[in-house]
């Protein structure tokens, strides 16, 4: 009798954009007239910009061609993409690395969530708390945990909380943990961590021969020259961290697909008995056995993001939406309310005004302001008491939506 | 201290196709003038056909204007190219599929390997022997088995011999086993299964409340009416099985990435207390969870298989591999050797001459008529003495590497 994996039946249910979307279809019903405004999930409303249209339309032109199709690329992805990233995003940070120690993929969402499986069950796991679900559930899933107790902790996982008190930059965990989840630029507090802390991450992974995961999926958005890019900035790091990175945010590849993980070869966890193996062998295995590459076309529209022409039209859209980021800061601020994040991050986290729950605040602005957001207390229970708006919205929508609610939240 | 999941060190090195690197390079270095043909990979070699071109470029266009851009798309796959595969894929077999029960994904490797996640550790499981190899080395991966023996066989999984005396139609495991892998028509040994084969396979699986994982990434050569491309064809395998489809050698797809798996509702398996648990609300969470769509245009291409222009267009080239099966196929039994597969699939499984040694045989074919095969033996022990050539190749070159094995080898 074939037996299903029971981890799975400890999930919540996909509860917070399905509730989300209840609740404004409801609101919608009963107001046909309203314009609601949806500030609430992060993705991406500018096209793709020409230089990359280009490169992605010439690389279907190669398919259509018996000379130049391509078939079976590299599952690591293409050497043209890989030394292009290194050359480009990477070298001018410092950071020196080989074509081996990137892989492509089609999404840092796999990429974070696969990663568990070159690792042993018995690493003790740390997450952030708000945090970006699937770093919880994919662990859920995998059988790391118990069941979740009625705060929403799962029971095995270490949850760091990221709070107002230390600025949404957590303390080391009171227990040694062996794989720790960081996420800078934040998702969904919009913090940003300092050279310094991130030494302080590196130097703990480095003496408990711990593995950092760090998620640098919103680098893009740093313009502070101070704050680190990557956690290979840091000395020691390619001893202790795997790095992911996404084209989704960067270039406006949510429905194109494009990502990359850095496993440097320097990098090794322990077998039980205390051999080091080289996490960059383990996760070419996995990538080569359970994995394809990404498309060809998409891979050269993604090489193009760092292209002559390409760069400057990215880092155009990069500005509009910091530019939202910084107009919804400053207005909410200017509106009384106490605002993290939207500085080198595209992610507003607002302080819920009177003490409102998170979800309590969620119909409020629905109902006064028309305007939609996700409810921090969805990112974990720290998050309650907290609201994250998105910058990647259009501009004439992000101005109203600070204008309502300069105006109607009462 | 982070540890590994040691379960990957059990597996053996890449062996199979960097093994026919390395003596592909050696000869090619020792004999520069040698014009090596290469029919070992299953990789396609026609461009892809210009309505599938059109459509990706229309897309990739939707993808530049603010108006038409796509962001994150359904983890599970668009609506369009969903339905469209149900409506010109599947009715026209009688099988008739919920759009809820189709994912689109980047490939079936992936989906093949990805599908244990949604299973307990407990699970018997059947593949047959010769196999693709990403079915046992993804059971290795996830610690379902021990160590290797001397032959290769892992300690854990129940091998099915596909051999000369069944057909390379294996028969019911001696063993009662959850889960089962079938491959019709096979890779590597061309094989295809009849309705009456398919027939016993379900009924086996619905006694034995077992689960067959079908992978039917080459149902698009099959000519022969008799042969049902899905087993949904057969009567209750909606109960009882999974099935995966790609469009990489139906559509020329592998540097294009797009597949699709078929999860039924009305399948089940059960938890250990024998609760049932649908299938298809657990595989729809770990998509949701742990992938992201594929690029919408890609999508929009494949989706353009089926269409009034696309079709014709993709049946020719499966037609110009079919021909390519037979010119091996007739050519090589006219050399006086034993052929199998060739019909109703793309790869040719041919009995090394002379009681050879796969590997001797590799070399034999290598040195005497600089043709480049796959050895049987590299898929698996009852491979041993068979070799698989693959008709993706041009033309020209099949008809002249037929022509070389008929003259030179000796």
């Amino acid at each position: 009798m074939a037996l299903v994996n029971e981890h799975y039946l400890k999930l919540k249910a996909g509860y917070l954009f399905p509730e989300i979307g209840r609740r404004v279809k409801v609101f919608a019903e009963a107001n046909p007239g309203a314009k609601i405004i949806r500030l609430g999930i992060g993705d991406v409303t500018c096209p793709l910009p020409p230089a990359l249209v280009k490169a992605f339309h010439d690389a279907v032109d190669e398919m259509a061609d018996e000379m130049t199709f391509k078939g079976y690329g590299p599952e690591q992805g293409y050497d043209f993409l890989i030394n292009t990233i290194i050359e480009k995003s990477y070298n001018p940070l410092g950071v020196s690395l080989k074509t081996s120690e990137i892989f492509v993929s089609d999404g840092s969402k796999c990429d974070t969530a696969n990663i568990l499986d070159i690792f042993a069950m018995e690493n003790v796991v740390a997450i952030g708390d708000p945090v970006y679900p699937v770093y919880n559930d994919t662990n859920v899933m995998i059988g790391r945990t118990g069941e979740a107790n009625e705060q929403g902790y799962y029971k095995g996982l270490v949850y760091m909380p990221c709070t107002e008190a230390n600025g949404f930059n957590p303390a080391f965990p009171e227990q040694e943990v062996d794989i720790i989840y960081l996420c800078f630029p934040n998702n969904p507090t919009g913090a940003v961590a300092t050279r310094e802390q991130l030494k302080g991450w590196v130097d703990y992974a480095l003496k408990h021969n711990a593995v950092i995961f760090f998620d640098a999926a919103y680098e893009a958005f740093i313009t502070d020259p101070a704050i680190p890019h990557s956690i290979y900035e840091i000395e020691g790091a390619k001893k202790c961290a795997i790095e992911f990175r996404s084209f989704s945010k960067t270039a406006g590849f949510t429905g194109v697909r494009c990502a990359l993980t850095v496993v440097p070869e320097e990098l090794t966890a322990h077998t039980a008995a205390g051999e080091p193996v080289q996490l960059n062998r383990l996760w070419n295995r996995r990538q080569t056995t359970k994995f394809n590459g990404v498309s060809y076309p998409v891979q050269k529209a993604a090489a193009a993001v760092y292209s002559d022409a390409g760069w400057p039209q990215v880092k155009q859209i990069i500005d509009y939406y910091l530019e939202n980021a910084r107009i919804i800061r400053e207005g909410l601020a200017a509106a009384g309310m106490t605002v993290y994040g939207g500085v080198n991050a595209p992610y507003i986290w607002l302080k819920t005004p009177g003490g409102l729950s998170s979800w309590d605040f969620f119909d409020k602005l629905l109902t006064e302001c028309n305007v939609v957001g996700t409810p921090g207390s969805g990112f974990g229970p720290s998050g309650e008491g907290f609201f994250r708006l998105s910058a990647f919205g259009n501009r004439d929508n992000v101005i109203e939506a600070v204008e309502r609610i300069r105006k109607n939240l009462k």
